[in-house]
């Protein structure tokens, strides 16, 4: 099946025509405490096993579509045109493509996006969500967010976990249209919890991740190991969330961001995507746990790192790491799931 | 069953008394293509897979045992008396205890090592060959290589392949004895092959190899595959060897590590040998293997590497590494399988 059909079933029953001059609509940026990595469809963006995500709160991309009367889309990243013939903009236009009523209709794309742009920080999953969510408001489907999610899977897998605040789980789903592959919110909130986003290297990534995962799912002899190991973890993690066991949601995220770049070391030819910076990063880190510091890590698709700390060690680990994003995931006004 | 019962096995119908006056055995210093990790019994360092090294040429441990007149060991390292409560002299006089007709009987152990102390170049396994040898010598045992084989493992497992140059297979064996898992060299030899040692970090390593490898197969979700890949590479690699495949032997041999540092990664609590030079180093071979130079590494318990590459390429890889040690492994006079 293809990315087509499964837009045309989801939207069959919908108005063809703009209900309002444009539509709007943030998805937050997510990073995975159980990890996507590997597709079983890579035409649907279909994963091999569920995965788990926090949203970075009031990080992420806010995006308003309008109808374009130009003979092609407009797109604009934080007030700045995008060359029409960049990667991005073509990708773009691309996914575009699946919404468009007649070829002959145009739109005029503009997000802001308040993260870092390249530092490993998921933007393409929030920017692909809040594209889907904003042509929802746009066209005045009024869709549910489990379908969003669907449709901004299409896009880019993790986008599928960006149309919530929270904890979001992205259910594997076993059907050959992916009808049943979306994301839904955990109801837990745990406003004490802090994600650190440390940038070691700005580089942009040498290999896509897109490419790593399907190389990893083709050559690793570790991968038929990996569903089990995430099905465990993912159950950790759950439990862990339930009983705001802080040591245990670190422990878990940690080993299984060591279980895909194990994967990754496997791959033929090998992934690795830590650099020098990376590994003093990471002795740092378990330096200052050894001392007693609860401080953990998850690392996705490059070299930079994510931490997990608590509120109350927040001061402390600013100071041994100056530069770090704190994130407070919860502090997003009233949560509701 | 335990050590003393296999060494009482291997020796029961040969002489208490010493032959000579002393007993002197020289064994090389060995690095493994297809690694050792992981024990099926951790008293007789049974291994759960087949391993395959190549040894070093003249770098190894020369060693001369006496008998010794005072009421204890006394141990020389190059030249120089080990204290008598150092780790070191204690673990080698336990082993020494298997070997004593009676208890009252003491050795004079002189050893002459030529290679870099602590730079994970399995000291400890040429260490415990060459003891095992001098005996030999000493007592006039005359026991062919593969017993000789078997009670050097009892001290190390890895001590198993130093008793050949050349390429050397150490068969796992399947009897709970262990008198069918011991060394055996390959016939090939492949003058042209060099290894390079290169040391990013000189010092000792932070967890010893004996628990690091006994987590692992606790521990590890991905242990129960390695079996499969070590057997895959096992025969990738003598085939490599059979037909001078330099490319295929490296590749194996870089795959092979990998895996096993993956392993590693994926352990509870999480085991990280490589340090940021260690990943530097990385970096620079691939960045030179992918401008075209044959040059491929193998990493063991610790932060430095050992490069593979053919004598063709010696000057220029000493250009990029300049501190680097190479050997010549066939250099060694006639070669005899």
């Amino acid at each position: 099946m293809n990315k087509c059909a499964v837009v045309q079933h989801i939207l069959k029953a919908y108005s063809k025509e703009p209900k309002r001059e444009q539509g709007t609509f943030f998805a937050p940026s997510n990073i995975a405490l159980c990890k996507y990595w590997g597709k079983r469809d890579t035409e649907l963006n279909l994963p091999h096993t569920s995965s788990l995500s926090i949203s970075l709160g009031n990080l992420g991309a806010k995006t308003t579509i309008a109808l374009e009367q130009a003979l092609k889309d407009r797109i604009s990243i934080n007030g700045k045109e995008v060359d029409e013939d960049s990667i991005f903009s073509k990708n773009l236009s691309h996914f575009l493509d699946l919404f468009r009523p007649l070829n002959s209709v145009f739109f005029r794309v503009a997000t802001e996006v308040n993260i870092p742009i390249g530092a490993g920080l998921a933007s393409s999953a929030c920017g692909f969500a809040a594209v889907v969510g904003a042509l929802d408001q746009l066209y005045g489907w009024e869709l549910p967010l489990s379908l969003l999610s669907i449709l901004g899977r299409l896009g880019s897998g993790s986008a599928s976990r960006s149309f919530w605040h929270g904890f979001v789980e992205w259910q594997a789903g076993h059907d050959a249209d992916g009808m049943d592959s979306a994301g839904a919110c955990l109801e837990s909130v745990w406003p004490a919890l802090r994600i650190g986003v440390l940038i070691v290297d700005s580089e942009q990534k040498k290999l896509s991740s897109r490419i790593a995962m399907q190389n990893t799912v083709l050559t690793s002899p570790f991968y038929k190991i990996w569903p089990e190991k995430q099905a465990r973890d993912l159950k950790d993690l759950k439990k862990a969330i339930e009983k705001q066991d802080f040591m245990a949601l670190g422990e878990t995220t940690e080993s299984n961001a060591l279980a895909m770049h194990a994967l990754m070391l496997t791959t033929s030819p090998p992934i690795l995507y830590s650099q020098a910076s990376t590994l003093e990063a990471i002795d740092k880190i378990w330096h200052y746990r050894q001392l007693g510091l609860p401080l953990y890590f998850t690392q996705d698709a490059g070299p930079n790192l994510k931490l997990l700390f608590l509120e109350k060690d927040e001061e402390a680990i600013i100071k041994i790491f100056p530069k770090l994003i704190v994130v407070s995931p919860f502090n997003i006004g009233a949560f509701q799931c």
